[in-house]
């Protein structure tokens, strides 16, 4: 018999040999319907793979990583099958899984497969799923390897071959597609009900430029139909909402290579609606009686030795500052926490001083390889919204509720109403990785659990999935077009208050250690304005819009009432710009409906003489003729009422 | 006959060999009497040396810089010659006029001079001051000066003579004393009427740790007695208002060697105070037509070789980060320039966008050496209030105005009202050495010089100090001391729309390259709080004070009730807090005094009872109990008074 331990903590006995498929039939035969691949120790396994030892256990379904990962491996390998049929003498290179899909690098040879042979490679893939191919796993010795991809060609498949160690040589087979893999995937092809291969594009073998170009296959694959056409609609749409291209279409933000990639910096629009960001969460935080600080770009290397982040990613990150005398050694700042210790050290701390809320918006560092930088979601260089609250033991609960509330705050405010969290605990079993006494992980966890459910806040439990240094709870957000952000979190740290001998004085007279929470409700100023943008298409709230209306003279004659309009706006704090370009109207209000710009006010000589102005709605059209006075009056009152709200 | 051409461009002929003094005395006697030194093509000479071909001329007074420093370091003579009679067998070591007066660095020794020592010392230079020696320069052999000052066994002496390359050698005497020394002196001593040592402290000779510590000397000496006594009374006050130690008192930074030295740390106090200082800026701003952006806080040495910087600065700046991979160099922003230069470049300009105005509150970091690093005055990052307008060359005079405009806004709403400008324009002989066209330089000085009298701003205009790449304006402030700060700067710039290729298109449908002009009424957030703090003595004005009240219950008992007090507080937008300690009132009050609160609410039993507060105003003591609403009232209403003056 074997012992297999659950998440939850959970413990059946099953005979030795027993796999995951059989664990998920004795659990409900449903359930072995869906499950796609399971966790054996730590490691992600095939169903079918005989389990003889005791074991932490984890059953991987679509909504899984994991199972989505081993779904759309085993499509990969469709893809590579159908290949194999339709392009005979065809050499793969490797095919991943990956975020969203798969995809397959491969050498035609003298064929040449373009976007156009994708339906009939589809249509293949589908006719061999429909198949139900088992796929089957077997060990290989290297020669045997060698020998058998070398006799087909397969010459790419030889030199990673080459490189690997001999006993742990696997591959997959299914039907007459055979792959060196290392797994792990689906038990067949059954499964896979729907396909969609989106695209081809060139890559080098093994990304070096003096490699033979491949070409790339790229492709999605889903248990459903329906699923592929919800995805289908949503790519459409994410494309129209790239945030990318409406930063550049509203003037948001640029990016230069002579300033250096992954640099974002904000434009004056951009800038306008950051800062009206940041007074909002500022006014929220100091409800919340938080205290802002503001601390330098740099810091000295002894700091980062204290925290541990020089040990952990020293070698990784931007590389030290050097002085040109008294050689000194500076980091860019990777994280604002180190700073915050400092602060609270300043001064020695009572049980009467806590929580201690320091908040800082903190420009950070942090170095990516340039083919990761992605627009504002992937940078080198980003703002935090961070906060450090330093509490004793007995607060964590209380201060998760507060915390709780900035965030759902936060979200309602910005139209993102749709969010669920995730709670990363302990695992249940090893619990010798983890930093800080078993009585405040118990509080804590505890405290973390408890406050999502005084909230009613839908959360879901991952056990192991906690830092070494504390629990943390995630806030997913799911967009106006059903994609899912991770913004928010809430982390426990018991580490950094170790590592820098944080104190207080207890109320028994003696010195005790500080919890310390991390948390920022945006992210970054960076990541949440790239969703805001894409949940919004750029559409944001009136009182959050760098310009809320334009002013458009139907001819030059009416600049300077264009302007006066302008003027008498700002007296309500009203953001208007004036479109005094030389160009008919029809244009300038295509133009000005391509910045989303929320109300558009048409002058002539009619409203001229009136003192009034021609409203058009965004999305709307035409409102009709009114007083200057009156329209803003309406636009100040809908502002003050949304912003009223919170 | 020689050509004598004075600094606003007039000429006058002298005969061969006149001197300076010869040349005030033709203007007039009052000059001659006033006159201290003078500069003949740009070096600074005794008022004796005769003048023997065409020469650009300038007379130096008590408040000119160079008038200072001869009198200063004639006074260091006298110093010496003071510890001859009274130390003999002392050795001299350097005794250079400084900042604030001389010193001289001297090795008496046996003998130990003290402070104590300091009144005969000063009593002794009063004597020989009175007999007016006059002083006598010779040119000197190298082996001749080492006879000299070996006979005498000045070792010191003879070790810098060592070093100096023969036919260049002078000495100065006055009385029986001979100093080796270069000059520029006073003709004679006789201008010294007020002296005061100042302190005596330890300095290794030429500053080597492993050298011989020598007694260094301090001092300071005036043309009248008056002027000594205000200068001490000013020294005294100064050192009550040094900002690091009120920073220290009312919590509004802090420095740490972890984090690292020169790095200021903004806490919660501070930030408050610069935040409300950020926003009433851009509150100007925003009227003024300015746009903010952000930029991030490092730049591509690509950036830095396009402006020029890296070239000029490189070397002695922090030095470059470098990438883990990929093989990148960057630099932490030293200036916020380039950025902008980059945020212009982003879309074609036309004559019509301009003048275009990008503001930010850029944190830049300098490399200084720690020694000479001093409170938030000297530090290695700070933030730099900066602007860049760019615009036409027609448009320059009135953005001077509108850039005055704000800068006066700025000073006279912290109570800086006390202030006055400096013009820099060209040499007027040498112009090759600056960039940019001779037409568009006279029209830049015009409209400086125009803009100031348009304003009725004083303004002393000096010759040659314009930087290479355009002329400048910079506001003296003095404060309630009667200190000197340099804060606001407006500047001019050729240089970097030509490095990085700046145009618009004008109205000739023309190509053409903006001027650019740099400007920063605060200077940078660090050095004006450091210049506000020492101007207030930390009595910051009610609308800008991080906290406006303090509440103290006279027992813990009252807790509750001051809470309560500081939340209706808080519904008025006044920052108030609770002392809540367990002290005694009459400490509480003495604390809160310390932390320059300006309203300090008494509650007790009577108080809480009653809905009411015991009122005591900062320097002015109780004001009497009113209810808390009609307190609140008034506060709110005063700061509201303040803030909508301007």
């Amino acid at each position: 018999m074997v012992k297999i331990t659950f998440p939850d903590g959970s413990v059946r006995e099953y005979n030795e040999g027993v796999t995951g498929l059989q664990i998920a039939e004795s659990i409900s035969s449903r359930l072995a319907q869906d499950v796609l691949a399971c966790g054996v120790n730590g490691e992600t396994v095939d169903l079918n793979r005989p389990i003889n030892e005791d074991a932490n256990f984890v059953l991987y379904k679509w909504d899984d990583e994991e199972g989505k990962h081993a779904f759309w491996h085993t499509s990969a390998h469709l893809l590579a099958e159908a290949l194999q049929e339709l392009y005979p003498g065809i050499q793969f290179g490797i095919g991943p899984a990956i975020e969203n899909g798969f995809y397959y690098d491969v050498d035609p040879g003298e064929a040449v497969i373009k976007e156009g042979d994708l339906p009939a490679i589809e249509k293949k893939m589908a006719e061999l799923a429909a198949k139900k191919e088992t796929l089957v796993r077997q060990n290989i010795s290297k020669a045997d390897a060698l020998k058998m991809f070398g006799e087909r060609g397969e010459t790419y498949k030889c030199e990673l071959i080459s490189e690997l160690e001999d006993g742990h040589i696997t591959t997959y087979t299914q039907g007459a597609f055979t792959d060196l893999c290392r797994g792990p995937h689906l038990l067949s092809t059954a499964p896979i009900k729907a396909i969609k291969l989106l695209s081809v594009a060139g890559a080098y073998w093994r990304g070096q430029e003096d490699r033979k170009q491949m070409t790339r296959i790229y492709g999605i694959t889903f248990p459903k139909k329906k699923m592929l056409d919800e995805y289908l609609v949503m790519l459409e749409e994410a494309k129209k909402r790239d945030h990318r291209k409406i930063g550049k279409e509203m003037d948001l933000f640029m990016f230069s290579d002579t300033v250096g990639k992954g640099l974002p910096m904000w434009l004056p629009k951009g800038t306008a609606l950051r800062i009206r960001l940041q007074d909002f969460l500022r006014r929220i935080q100091s409800r919340y009686d938080y205290q802002e600080v503001m601390c330098p770009p740099i810091g000295n290397k002894l700091l980062y030795v204290t925290s541990g982040h020089y040990a952990k990613y020293g070698k990784d990150s931007f590389q030290p500052i050097h002085t040109p005398e008294e050689g000194e050694e500076y980091f860019l700042k990777p994280m604002n926490c180190p700073h915050h210790c400092m602060i609270y050290k300043n001064s020695p701390r009572s049980y009467r001083d806590l929580p201690l809320r320091i908040a800082e918006f903190g420009t950070v560092c942090r170095y990516e390889q340039s083919g990761e930088l992605h627009g504002l979601t992937r940078v080198r260089s980003f703002t935090q919204d961070d906060a450090h609250i330093f509490c004793r033991p007995d607060q964590v609960k209380d201060e998760f509720l507060r915390v709780m509330d900035i965030i759902s705050i936060v979200f309602t405010s910005m139209g993102l109403e749709n969010f669920e969290a995730q709670i990363s605990l302990r695992d249940k079993v090893n619990r010798e990785k983890y930093i800080g006494s078993d009585e405040n992980w118990e509080k804590a966890e505890r405290a973390i659990v408890e406050a999502c459910e005084e909230k009613g806040l839908k959360a879901k439990v991952e056990y192991g999935e906690a830092a070494f240094y504390g629990p943390k709870l995630d806030f997913m957000v799911k967009d106006a077009i059903g994609r899912r952000w991770q913004l928010g979190t809430i982390q426990v740290d018991y580490n950094l208050p170790e590592r820098f001998q944080l104190e207080y004085m207890g109320s028994d007279n003696q010195k005790h250690r500080p919890v310390m929470i991390h948390r920022a409700p945006f992210g970054s100023m960076e990541r949440f304005v790239a969703v805001l943008i894409e949940h919004t298409a750029g559409k944001f709230p009136l009182w959050l819009t760098p310009d809320q209306v334009a002013i458009l003279p139907i001819s030059e004659k009416f600049n300077d009432y264009a302007d006066k309009v302008r003027q008498d706006l700002k007296k309500y704090d009203i953001r208007a710009i004036v479109d005094d370009r030389n160009e008919k109207i029809g244009r300038k209000i295509r133009d000005n409906e391509l910045k989303r710009i929320p109300y558009m006010l048409v002058v002539g000589e009619k409203e001229a003489e009136n003192g009034e102005v021609a409203v058009r709605k965004q999305g709307e059209g035409d409102k009709g003729t009114m007083k200057i006075e009156d329209f803003a009056k309406n636009i100040a009152e809908e502002v003050h009422n949304m912003i009223n709200k919170w």
